[in-house]
């Protein structure tokens, strides 16, 4: 019988407390939930446990497992349950905030556990080979800090063991990719504690990289009937308190900066600076639609402790735009939205795409005819996309409904980017209005768009997915021109500065290093191209090529190797 | 007898007093100086006087100019110059500061004044054709808002009649030009008081000129061996008081945000940022020269009394550079940073330029002899260039001695705009070091570079000089394209695509004005071309182009026409 990952999973934390209490006895048990790619439980040691201990549990495991067990449900009264976890004081604390008539307990070998279930019918349905424990955390009882501290174990749990060879395979290699690590190896980008956590400063190979990205961004929203705007990053009170952030996002927001006995706020958000310019005119419904785009870079508070290499940090780069129309433009719109957002990230090079669409929760603001317009809108441009996607039911803000679209990367982890979300509140709160061809005032539609998401995020979600090796067009360095010896440094010169002057980023290897030093280094930097120069290539006015994942070009003429380049530069090409 | 400019509108000041007592006895007198285009005297009047005053005054003035009373110069005691100005307040407070033997006093018809003088011999001296009274304003006693408030009247003075009449002309082509006033008149950027004086929104249509300039400077600057960084608006106070900034700046920034009970700072400069880039890494000489740039946008706090358009904010993007290298290389460096800021404004259509270079003042830190190789690398420079230069002897900052380029406009104003200035105090409060060939950590030079200064007060200097009127690669609109008749929307909405996929900014006019009325609307958004199209157009596939400056190019192919335009485009061209 195949059960449901999650059940497999459950079911595994439960045998991992059966094998920690006979172990360790007297240690008290809290919870054990199946997660995202395995399971954890929290318990109370009596003396702490080491990583050094978790073989022996592993094992321990493997040997309930290997004696099936049933996993045998009970329902039993509160008084009952009472009794039978009177030494368990935090299952005692989950007791008494359930109802009468609804507690169960699961009971498989030593061990029973207050638990609803379901699980699998006996241990020997569990897999012994696709579980791996994996880290030992301290965690507040019911995540609250003023609780007792308890130790969580964590554990990979998959179908088959391929499965979790596959996971183990990706975390190693993303590993080696992490954005941290690589941010330093390829000398990218920097965060200083001591400045400023959460902050990101781009180095000059990466300041190449964003200002191709951005140049290529405000070409295509210029070519897709974008305008791009450039608004302040302070804003006084009045406009916070007009917008509502004050009210509902000002723990997002850093503090107010005090000015003239005014309180000013720094940006987490672009919307109420282009609404601004929106309504420094009196707007026709021939003026519509306007889309508005902005790199605009917002700063938001997080705690210190969830700061995390550029994937998440206090201040970024929005690559945001807002499009006011009317009733009859939404649906074209927001077809038109998604079918930009989809070209981007093709171009990128990411094609396993997929949808989550969020509807109304219960609170929310704005008329429900034009929730349901809305959402119809999303639902038609995801279908005529052809998207995979799900519905989130309730899930979307108070103040729209949304798409947002993950992405998967090079190693199969998907990571949430564009966004494509409903404001039925701002258009209210600032009162925005156009005037129709009826000659009626009313009120537009308006929707927010981050299509990259933000600029740091997307860096380091690129960065890991291709492991620093970009495509030519955002490489750092496209071409590194190395001499077989000193003799051939002038020629090496001569070629890089004619590659440079054709506005490609070369760089000459003129160092003391021995050839394949250099060539060994371009390929740490993950430099696309290495332009190899000897006797035979200066006599013809040649180079020998070869790419960073190894493929050879050959030998040939400068001018056919620049053509090469300058093609699939211009082609965004994906391939070297 | 041929006077300084200075001694004429001085003496004219005096006129000016005798003229006002003249006519409203009992007013008291207080200061009298000469400005740039004029003079100004301060009065305390008995009843408040009104422009319409002024022509009686200036009358006046010319009667007494007429009768050529001698300026005579007497030497007093304190005692007989407290008895002369017994009835003037304002002159006995300045007697009471004045030392034993210092004092004089001018005395012209029924005037006399405590003066240091100069002035001119008689009043028929002074050119009674050549002033113009210009405004009544308020103005404390002193400076002092707790003082007397007193009654400013400004004049205009110059030698002769024609000079006046031009600086006239230029005043009333300046108020046409006022950046604000165009950039409604254009829809290009707006200030919002109510979220934040000194704020700049740039529109779309600015947001486009925005893009075109950027690109460009980018561009410009990866050619020029400069690499870009992107680095964060804020920092926490360690990166202030370590950069001095909360000591010798604070009153300039923003206030602080308080963070996790840290201070934080929205930044007044980028410096301190790259500095923390150059530190990640230990740089020896090999890697130096680094030229640094940002398109930084910086906060800095002005009272709100002076903020004035693009002009004067508190919010705007340096086009910052930091150039750091050996003392080897400073004298190249300088040289190459002033040639390629000509090029840069040469490029941009100014080429009147002058220099002003700042030397060491009384209190400063650095090594003398650094601040003598960095004042002879910029004389040098300036010279090499043929450039005009004043030297300010003592004007440098405490930090080290600078240049300031000013640039004429077309209107022949005067601005400053390109700064180069060393530092030879944060390489030390940042312990900036390299390893030299010798193996020895040194101290590197940095100096601080912003070539078109800020973005915003560049978009203001130039509006105003160009009239908007920007030259065809930086126009918000760059074609419109106009048909005779509603006969010939299709061929223009059809034209328009064809100039737009070819990636020029190119707009339809669509609507039910006449064609007269549409060639109107186009020459005051003032874009630079003007494709009238109808029947013979469309049939031989042509347009006919007129220049917003009323040139006509006839009738030419449509692929001609766009050759045309992509030729002065690609050129950066300024005529049209």
């Amino acid at each position: 019988m195949k059960y449901p990952i999650e059940t497999v999973r459950h079911s595994l934390s439960h045998v991992m407390a059966e094998a920690v209490i006979k172990l360790f006895p007297g240690t008290k048990v809290a919870i054990g939930p199946a997660i995202d790619d395995g399971f954890y439980y929290d318990f109370q040691f009596a003396k702490p446990i080491q990583p050094e201990d978790l073989p022996a549990i592993e094992k321990e495991m493997r040997r309930i497992i290997a004696q099936g067990s049933e996993f045998v449900r009970k329902e039993v009264s509160k008084a009952e349950a009472k009794k039978l976890f009177a030494d368990e004081p935090f299952k005692l604390e989950l007791i008494d905030e359930l109802e009468e008539g609804t507690i169960t307990i699961y009971e498989q070998g030593t061990f029973f556990d207050l638990c609803r279930g379901p699980h699998v019918a006996s241990t020997k349905d569990l897999p012994a080979d696709a579980f791996k424990l994996r880290a030992i955390a301290g965690a507040y009882w019911r995540g609250d800090e003023k609780r007792s501290m308890l130790t969580r174990i964590y554990a990979y749990a998959f179908a088959n063991k391929q499965e979790l060879d596959a996971h183990l395979k990706m975390l190693e290699e993303a590993e080696k990719r992490d954005n941290r690590r690589l941010g330093k190896e390829l000398d990218l980008y920097s965060v200083h504690e001591e400045a400023g956590p959460g902050l990101v400063y781009w180095h000059p190979r990466a300041g190449r990289f964003r200002v191709e990205l951005e140049n290529w961004w405000r070409s295509e929203h210029y070519r897709n009937g974008y305008e791009i705007l450039f608004t302040p990053h302070v804003g006084k009170s009045w406009l916070w308190e007009t917008s509502g952030h004050l009210g509902f996002y000002k723990g997002n927001m850093y503090a107010a900066m005090k000015i003239d006995e005014d309180d000013y706020y720094i940006k987490p958000m672009n919307c109420p600076f282009h609404i601004m310019i929106y309504k420094t005119q009196l707007r026709s419904y021939r003026d519509l639609p306007l889309r508005w785009a902005e790199l605009g870079t917002v700063y938001r508070y997080e705690r210190s402790g969830v700061l995390h290499g550029l994937m998440r940090v206090r201040g970024f780069t929005q690559d945001d735009a807002h499009i006011i129309c009317t009733p009859e433009q939404i649906e074209d719109e927001i077809a038109e939205v998604l079918r930009f957002s989809l070209h981007m990230w093709k171009t990128l090079g990411f094609s396993e795409i997929k949808a989550y669409l969020a509807t109304r929760p219960a609170d929310s603001v704005g008329d429900p005819a034009r929730w349901d317009q809305a959402l119809e809108s999303l639902r038609k441009a995801v279908e005529t996309q052809k998207l995979a996607y799900e519905i989130d039911e309730g899930g979307g803000a108070f103040y729209g409904p949304k798409i947002d679209l993950k992405i998967k990367d090079a190693i199969g982890r998907e990571w949430q980017m564009t966004t494509i979300q409903f404001d039925f509140n701002l258009p209210d709160r600032f009162d925005m209005t156009y005037i129709d061809a009826d000659g009626q005032k009313k009120r537009p539609y308006m929707v927010h768009r981050a299509l990259l998401g933000s600029l740091e995020r997307f860096f380091g979600v690129y960065l890991e997915s291709t492991a620093g090796a970009f495509p030519v067009w955002l490489a750092p360095d496209q071409v590194a021109v190395i001499p077989v010896g000193p003799d051939f440094n002038d020629y090496a010169v001569e070629l890089n500065n004619k590659l440079r002057s054709s506005g490609m980023r070369s760089i000459a290897m003129l160092d003391e290093d021995r050839m394949n030093a250099k060539i060994r280094r371009a390929q740490q930097l993950k430099i696309p191209y290495m332009a190899v120069v000897g006797a035979k290539e200066r006599e013809e006015q040649a180079v020998s090529v070869r790419c960073r994942d190894g493929k050879q070009l050959g030998t040939m003429s400068t001018e056919a190797f620049m053509s090469y380049i300058m093609e699939k530069i211009a082609q965004r090409s994906l391939d070297l």
